[in-house]
């Protein structure tokens, strides 16, 4: 048997009982009730652990190479995206037509879990060419979605998002990748790339690049920004692959995440590469955020999903290896099973707050992805705000903190966990990407303040404080009113210096205003992920007060209110540190010149 | 020119101007002053460039394996090993009989701080066996100091100290290496050692391992553990090499810390190990803690140096990189370097806070070392007592914050960080053992609270008390008297800390005592890197204020102060943030059981 990398009894007591997914049950587009999510996430499982899973050392230990003028990447790739494309896996979120179910947005995110817990390179693939597929069944042209979606949705063809230039990373205003009109529509695209993830392998027949460039004469800046669909093969009259002059510039070699491929790319260097215009001209950033905001909850996902594979890794360790004894247990001469450790308890508790908040997080957001589909249009606005709202939050906790949570995955098991023989040290260096890709910690900070706490004067906030409040409300019926205090105090620290911070963008502008936007992110993820642990404790502790619960899923429940315990005396109060160090206007940073770093 | 890795400025000023070595100048074991030093550290400087650092990649890319029982390490250890042992760096440390110096504590760990930043792997073999060596002349017999010592200075033969065992890492009470007395006074060696660093190169001549063992009958647990000298090779009566029988089991294969083996070994297989008792029987465990206790300093002095040569990275490119612009500069075309960005800039002052502050706690340490040699009695026993008091928090506080510092190095690049083109990655990797090993960092916190805090009914804590007196007077003095009142309430957190979990273990017992003693740990590095950055920024200042500097000098001067300000609003916080958390008495760890953990 696999060895453990999650847990399927926390995730269907996150979707079903914290989350909720009744929602799910008179949808329009086509229904899901717990029993038939059972069998989806089971089989979920059952690929992640006969297809994914043992190949997670392996595609690490033999990372993609450039060679021949070909990427190759590990043969399981291939075999894996067979799989995902005949069962119609990668399909899932499409509608009937494309051969997919619909599937909600929150089943989604359960199931890239277990995926990205078994192998997160493995994970990518699909996920990436799912999101793509997604861009041209949105805004592409009919001919578009014909030529492109079937092959893609089948895992015979990779799908990018080809963002990132070398002089245009974060700065998307600036890049440079050009597009120039022709007559039979289609444009001559010329320009580089990189860090494109999946951009070239030899286990897809064909690459589909969905591309920002710039038209010939466009405006300056984002508004001059169109998307494109720019393939590695175009398809001729006779239905034949010809070369289409993208060509991979190199395969960048990573600390982690190495069982998929990072490259660059150049594209028109015999001045025949053809691409073709999804949407309107100028309009490819707005499309391209739809894909986006996506694919950050998506590595939101991932990292909790890393934290929590690490997690279950130094856990099962910790069970077993015996090293020590209490302190007051004076000369008994048994060792005992290091678990029993004040400190190695820490740790695992630390984990646990981290990748199951992290998780629940990602499933609410889930849930505000299902509810604007099938809300009415005022509460569709509002779950909108809150999605927009907790999106920055929800990636870059789990990103940041599960640096945090993998390291400590590594000190449960002492010098072993340095080692190759355990899985911990590839998880931490597979971890480390998550703040970065998508979008860095210090972009999501400056979108958490700058925009979305600010946009419509401040609603999403107030929306998810009645959030809280509902939560708090259901703490206190429930005998948790000690986590319900707590939670609101912080509340009002969070909306306290969200005012303050008001008030500096006035006086000071706005260079004051997002000095420590990074932290205010920081102190929002603590404070997120503890109402989570209180929706978490209060599901928990209902169950436990209803009193018909098994002994097994009674001490599970009594070990989800002990992290809602350790996560409100140990991490919760974060926030109000964070709160402390943001508003204590000393400008520590803001003052701080380039000349001060002469060293 | 090799790319910076460190900054001789800043070592200067934190040795001469901030530890301040006018100590040294009538030190009876030789006298050092600030010309010799300047000399030392420049020849120092010169090697690291020449002969370590570039091989700081390749040693990493080509890490040791074991092959034809033989561990192959990278061929240019075996030139770093020659040109330490013929210039003399490794006997340095030592008394003239053995070609030694005599050298102080100090300049040896800002000697190690320059190795250490410019190739962290290839800075232990010789650190390792002058460690060793250093055992053997303090507690073995003049046969034992003939025979070894030489050969390890020259950097002939390796030395290592074998601790570690399958079965009893940090519990080392439970080891198992058994010793059997032989009639000629030698001992036959049988047992298993695992993550012995340098356990075996083919860079050396001999391995003498300095290693943990039980004589046969001898009490149980620590009390009952004595200290040999296992050669890999032991000498006949002819000065001919014949095999001592201790087998190489494994190389482990590591995250990071590529560039040195570390082996599991076997003595005694075919019955044919002997080892040579070094001091007196069952005092082993003493002995070993005086190398242990150095051997704590040198790992804080690889992860500040380890953090600052990723600083420095970061800081080169930060300065390089041009990527967006000033919020407030609206629509101007032309890109800026990106450490103009705020986030960017913090951090920057963030890794200078871990790296400078955590150089300049190891410093303050190395200075106690040289005073404790050179006082009166009286002096020497408080002055042990503070170097005692702050080995964990010196070793502790880089080793942690070192992870965060190298993973916000890896930030300042984004995706370039976390690619092998650009070293920080590598940091990163390297990074990550000192936290575990010389003893995890969980030991550290129940070294200092369970035992360095409580010796001497708590004497060590008010000499610290009175250290940071003298500091925050000087402070008033030059001007910084806002950052003396911080710190001197942060003393106070300490210590009214301290008081509280001394009733705690009065009242409730040593395990509530120790519940957070990691905790407490980090809190008290967070104190004492800001009591180090006032002594920095009171010296920048006082040197800012007697007018006379140059143009560079008063920037580097002015840099430290902006660094100070924010360590002060920023990181001396995190003291007050984790005392609430460790006195809030909800022992939400304590209560935690094994059961919790059922998922």
């Amino acid at each position: 048997m696999a060895a453990k990398f999650m847990s399927m009894r926390n995730l269907k007591f996150t979707l079903y009982d914290v989350a909720g997914i009744e929602n799910l049950k008179n949808r329009p587009k086509g229904s899901y009730d717990e029993k038939s999510v059972n069998m989806i996430l089971s089989a979920a499982s059952d690929f992640a652990e006969k297809e994914l899973h043992p190949f997670f050392e392996e595609m690490d230990r033999n990372s993609p190479e450039f060679e021949n003028q070909t990427v190759k990447v590990h043969p399981g790739v291939k075999r894996i995206l067979d799989v995902l494309g005949d069962d119609g896996w990668i399909a899932a979120p499409f509608p009937e037509k494309w051969g997919g179910e619909n599937m909600p947005s929150s089943i989604l995110h359960a199931l890239s879990f277990i995926f990205c817990s078994a192998n997160y390179s493995a994970s990518v693939y699909s996920g990436l060419t799912a999101g793509a597929a997604k861009l041209i069944e949105s805004f592409g042209s009919e001919e578009l979605k014909e030529k492109f979606i079937p092959p893609m949705l089948d895992g015979k063809w990779q799908g990018t998002m080809a963002l990132t230039e070398p002089e245009a990373g974060t700065s998307l205003g600036d890049l440079s990748t050009a597009a120039y009109p022709l007559e039979n529509g289609e444009y001559k695209i010329k320009g580089e790339k990189i860090f494109i993830s999946a951009g070239d392998h030899d286990c897809a027949e064909n690459i589909v690049h969905l591309m920002l460039g710039r038209i010939d004469g466009a405006p300056e800046g984002v508004k001059g920004i169109s998307l494109f669909a720019v393939p590695k093969f175009r398809i001729n009259k006779d239905s034949d692959f010809e070369k289409n002059d993208v060509n991979v510039t190199q395969v960048f070699h990573k600390m982690g995440y190495r069982g998929a491929p990072i490259t660059g790319l150049s594209m028109g260097e015999k001045d025949d590469c053809r691409g073709w215009l999804i949407g309107e001209e100028n309009k490819g950033l707005k499309y391209m955020f739809q894909m986006m905001n996506g694919a950050r909850l998506e590595v939101g996902t991932g990292a909790a999903a890393i934290a929590g594979a690490a997690f279950h890794a130094a856990l099962d360790y910790s069970k077993g290896r015996k090293q020590g004894r209490k302190i007051s247990a004076g000369k008994s001469k048994e060792q005992i099973p290091i678990i029993e450790h004040d400190d190695v308890k820490r740790m695992l508790l630390f984990q646990r707050v981290v990748s199951e908040g992290g998780l629940s997080l990602i499933l609410q957001c889930g849930k505000y992805e299902d509810m604007i589909e099938d809300a009415s249009d005022e509460d569709k606005e509002n779950y909108h705000l809150l999605l927009e709202l907790l999106t920055p939050v929800a990636k870059s906790y789990s990103a940041e903190m599960g640096i945090q949570s993998t390291s400590l995955s590594i000190q449960c098991f002492g010098g072993y966990g340095y080692c190759e023989d355990f899985p911990v040290e590839q998880h931490f260096r597979d971890m480390r990407i998550h703040a970065i890709h998508e979008g860095t910690t210090g972009i999501q900070g400056m979108d958490l303040l700058g925009r979305k706490v600010v946009m419509k004067n401040g609603k999403a906030l107030s929306l998810l404080s009645q959030e809280v409040s509902k939560t708090s409300e259901a703490a206190r019926k429930s005998g948790l009113e000690k986590y319900a205090d707590e939670l609101e105090n912080q509340l009002k620290t969070i909306v306290d210096t969200t005012k303050i911070l008001g008030e500096t963008a006035m006086t000071e502008g706005a260079e004051a205003f997002l000095e420590n936007s990074t932290l205010y992110l920081e102190m929002f993820g603590h404070f997120a992920v503890a109402w989570q642990w209180l929706k978490m404790g209060v599901t928990a502790q209902e169950k436990l007060n209803s009193g018909s619960v098994k002994k097994n899923d009674k001490m599970f429940y009594e070990g989800k209110l002990s992290v809602l315990k350790y996560c409100f005396s140990h991490e919760l109060p974060k926030t109000g540190f964070l709160a402390q160090v943001i508003t204590n206007r000393e400008n520590a940073v803001l003052n701080t010149s380039t000349e001060n770093f002469t060293l």
